[in-house]
């Protein structure tokens, strides 16, 4: 990574760990709650980290004690936002809705495309967007005090930048679960998405979260980029389609990737006993 | 919903709250076992709630206290069912047993195609086709008392009218649980549907169970009927396709449904912290 | 089955009950280590069983007290494998490793395309390889000791016989653990495999598991083999397709299937609550 | 097929030839447009054949000297149709616009899916809706009169009951000629449509287009039905669907129509140089 | 259209008629070659027009009388294109060049997704990339003097910017003609693209061909905006689908769509026998 | 290739031109009639052919003047083959016969699935079996002599062993021509073959068509194996696939392919105008 990080507004980046970087949502006094500026602004954050060959694992959390983000800034949505827009009939309306849609996931699959792990780390109010920017990322851990929940029905609408597309892959399908929670809009704790499969752990404070993150990420960080990168890339394409294109594909892959250096690199050093070091990616 | 409900045979709707409608499988003397006239009743009645603007959340509960349903009616099945049925050669008996079995997956289908979240509420024997019925419904609840079983390879058969098309779906993947389960037709209890995800709570007595269940309906009939039956079709459509895919679905039916009035009352509500109420859909 | 059994080098195979086939990995003084012949003459073993009438179902083990496979054998494989072979651009050489890799897929593929259930046994060291394996087989069973590792980052690779396409699908989807136990080569325990439904039972020893294994392949062994192998070969055929294309594949492929025979025996058996007995498949 | 056919108001059924049924699109007087209740009947009209087994070849024309059908009666549709019907917003409009399109595709949809191969035989005006049905058979045949267009655009709408669906399935992608006539709806001629394949023949006179349809379907009709219909069967399973899918398929599908006696008794006619008979379907 | 059009190097834009846009490939000295600054160039030009209301239809030609692109700078790309950089291990490399390729993939695209109908007036040469974006239009023409060629395999490479992917969609499947001209490299003339329904009209000299394209545009541009662009999306969206999946697309989309003020403006139009106008979109 | 041919009983192998192999059918005394013993040669020729770094293109023909093969040996199938064979019930008999269409599909695949383009040559009777070969090989050229024919549905069966699956994909979609040929099993000549896009180019003699079709494998044998073999592979991952799916798959593959040394060797020689020679692969 470069010595000198960029600058963005509503987001804070550090480098807590050796090719770990660390991206905070930064709008705690408005428990992180999004406005339109800050959607684009996280699509630059995350094609940034993409591709920087200084960064291997990403952690997201958000700034201050109470919030990872509360979601969607309803009354900044509620005053500027295109369903407030005008236009000359319904399907013209429709028309600048969808295109409106489809910028705003494309701004949360900037995380779900970014070529590194990113790893959620949650804590108190992730509601609404927490879930969409959550189910983009690899991994989810979360604080024992965090209060989850698939909010959008609340606000008459059906989730639309990201969560029921991507809940049912992360959760493996559509479980009773997975129904209740988008239909009823009920909060649920971090013991029950641990329970469920939501998270991978809790711990109990979000200082924890952090130092776990940490730690997950070095170690993963650790490890041949060629093979992580490959890892998740592989893993990712396997949503929706046979094991048959799934396995061709790895092939594909792979026929380029196994002629990494990492390979003999990680052999010899584990021979050693030692701990390789990888060619940046 | 009309003041006057349409009677069925083997059905009983009724409305234990606004806009939740339950229906009971009828039989109880038969503990709840399916005959050929039940299908098509149970198609007819799936139907006729699809399409009544009265009703935004169903429930469908066994009769009496013994069965969610025993499954299919065997000995009925023995006497008269299409596997008895005469053909010229073995290519013309498969081809009137196809159309038997589109049939019948047709009837069922209907539970899963109901635009209204549907809660299967299970108690005691929930037997062979009460799986492929319970695997239609969106959510599933159970009294501790409930023993599951996917019966058919006890009969010589492969489940055919959806429960190995939609268990995979709803349970996330072909687990070793399910496969244990589809091959070996043993019973499992509501503790292990439990654990496994396959419902998503457990209640001590059936009246337990359709309290509760009458509870979510209420909650989720509260809702926008735009939102929640987007989130319905939404998240049904994710099964076998692409996140891709699915995000640009989810933009175009949402380019129409963002325009509903329901937004602005749920915001509104939300601001003055009151209960709104939509129109119906 | 014939009354000879082939033999093979590194599988022993045996019968420990009627119709039950015990498959086992034969290199105990090499942790069951996999090298290039045992490859193939694993794909001869599930071929075999696959076609043989006598057997209804397979268990798969590692001899030995200490491993189900530690995985592959490295270094055998950096002496001679088609990594190290020389091509004369990077581009030849993709050629020859996409080939290699797609053999070797097509190893392993045996065992999950192998028409009878095959349910892995495992203890001891269960890494790389093993979860290629396991995840192909229908059913997993672990005793306490067993240790699990998706191993390949760590040696630098993606993991490419199967387990980055296969997890997914019988882990349900790409869950917060399924990507974190690939990107990180983490080892998980016995508890954490059944927690997460890796594995349906743990079992306190290894012969305690293949205790349970007999029983479990004893009980399917004795339905309807029409029945059974039906019911495997519909299951595998929803992944990674919807429910409206597995419905119709289903209604096809029983328009055969409930002509069998063994439907009219097991409804007769189950009238005269005796346990039938089926034909030859 | 039963001495006495049904009556229907809109449609004429005869039959020309033994087991080859003729269907008249009957409203001469305006260019055999379709309003609403049409639809309704063309469904039933269709069922009823797809499940007569006196029927094994169906042919679709329009009654009178000058139109198969001038497509939609937009005038009726612009007094009482769904783009008329009042709504509380445009989300309940899109809704029941929604099931509206459905029931009109479910209706030209009973087209494509009769199990019995359908021919359209067009003359004159074969406008809009002439398309959607003529994509929904499996052969085309033309009079040398016959204007065709995919008229939609000119009355503000995309196509929506079948022809945007179905037309780059029968002319094999999206040529530059598919783009060109839906983007435009300008007419092309009979010539032009044999040209690029959308019919297989032009003739001169409808009196000659109904006499080559009527000898097709007796040579049709003179064939194994279970081999005709699943031949339509099988080639329609394999529109979106990878080789590997549809092998797959297709040997399932054989497994019980092999077990046909036409086979032997084709077989057995075609040694003799007799013309086979074979048992109804 | 803003009165000033934006000002591109290599592009020229013009409007040669109300709502149409006439894009230039503009570096004629040079055939029209492409070299790196040309592909973002060309994404830039296309996402504008996409999303400028006053254009309803586009034309793209190459400027000059020799060429509407001979494709790739090869010798540009020589000296600097990413095959030449250097890299740790093939796999690193591999890495980067498929950066290269998506993004280079992704300016080619635009044109596809462009929202307004696309129409190509080849001539003179039309080589290698020349194909890549002819297939990303909608509609394509050409003067009898071109001479086309997919060159990739001329130059070591399968063409992998669009070649591949778009022409067996826009060519119907794989035929015969599709893989020969793709394995040979060999050229084909005007008549021989106008023969397999590559081009849908040859005209006598490029400016014709610019006559005949700025009248079919300026069809296209008279109708329904919300028509056309619907059409556009709809067809393009059955690509690799099943007309299942379509058809239920297309009901949502038109759920939106056909509440358009276009529809009464056209019928209204129709009845009075008068050119309708339409609001913009 | 080695300088011994290896020799096949039914099959005959020869190199007229470098790296172009002839396969002829040789049966010509039964009109290249195919038994059972000629499936499994079959597949044992094309996987030879498909690794044989010596071989870039290869030709298949039927041996003497009067059939490329007629098809299937009814008269050998009648006494012996597995319509024949005896089962306890027709659900047994289905499974035998599933295998048996299953393997007799993998001996035609073994001509779909060889790396190398084939070419069909065709002449004379080209009935039944040869529609599923031609389909397979990726171009089809034929004399004015050869009579086609899907003759399936004449035997009573529906074409299973690849016709069904591949002349849609061949042909570009289910055109009413398709249906037609398929549903009616008429006769079809080299003009019509040649009109509707099933073959190339028609020749007045067999010995023309082998002459050209030498001339063409010759060129393409010419050029970079990496970017033929890559082209052929690239574009048959298209079917039944969308575009974007494509896409990425390409940018995969050529990420390795692009580091060919044949894309040097091909540019230089371009500048030079020499013929490059190219690495075998």
């Amino acid at each position: 990574m470069a010595s000198v990080l960029p600058e963005f507004k509503f987001f804070r980046i550090s480098m807590p760990a050796e090719y770990v970087a660390h991206v905070e949502i930064n709008r705690p006094d408005k428990l992180n709650a999004f406005h339109d500026p800050m959607w684009h602004e996280m699509r630059a954050v995350f094609n940034y980290l993409s591709f920087n060959p200084g960064v291997r694992c990403v952690l997201i959390s958000g700034a201050g004690p109470r919030a990872f983000t509360a979601g969607l800034d309803v009354r900044s949505a509620a005053i500027s936002g295109p369903i407030q827009a005008q236009a000359a009939d319904p399907s013209r309306k429709a028309n600048s809705l969808r295109h409106h849609i489809l910028e705003f996931q494309s701004c949360v699959s900037a995380v779900s495309s970014c070529q590194k792990p990113v790893i959620a780390l949650m804590h108190g109010y992730a509601y609404g967007l927490a879930i969409d920017i959550g189910t983009a990322c690899d991994i989810r851990l979360c604080a024992k005090s965090t209060r989850f929940c698939v909010k959008e029905v609340d606000i008459g609408v059906a989730a639309d930048v990201g969560t029921l597309s991507r809940l049912p892959k992360v959760m493996g399908g559509l479980t009773s679960w997975v129904k209740e929670v988008c239909l009823s809009a009920r909060e649920f704790d971090a013991e029950e998405a641990y329970r469920v499969g939501f998270v991978s752990k809790v711990l109990p404070t979000k200082e924890d979260v952090v130092r776990e993150g940490v730690e997950i990420a070095t170690m993963i960080a650790s490890k041949s980029p060629v093979a992580v990168q490959g890892t998740k890339n592989v893993l990712d394409a396997t949503k929706g389609r046979t094991v048959e294109d799934n396995l061709s594909y790895t092939a594909v892959w792979n026929s380029a990737m196994l002629q990494s250096s990492d390979v003999e690199r990680a052999m010899r050093a584990g021979l050693k006993k030692r701990t390789p070091t990888f060619e940046k990616l």
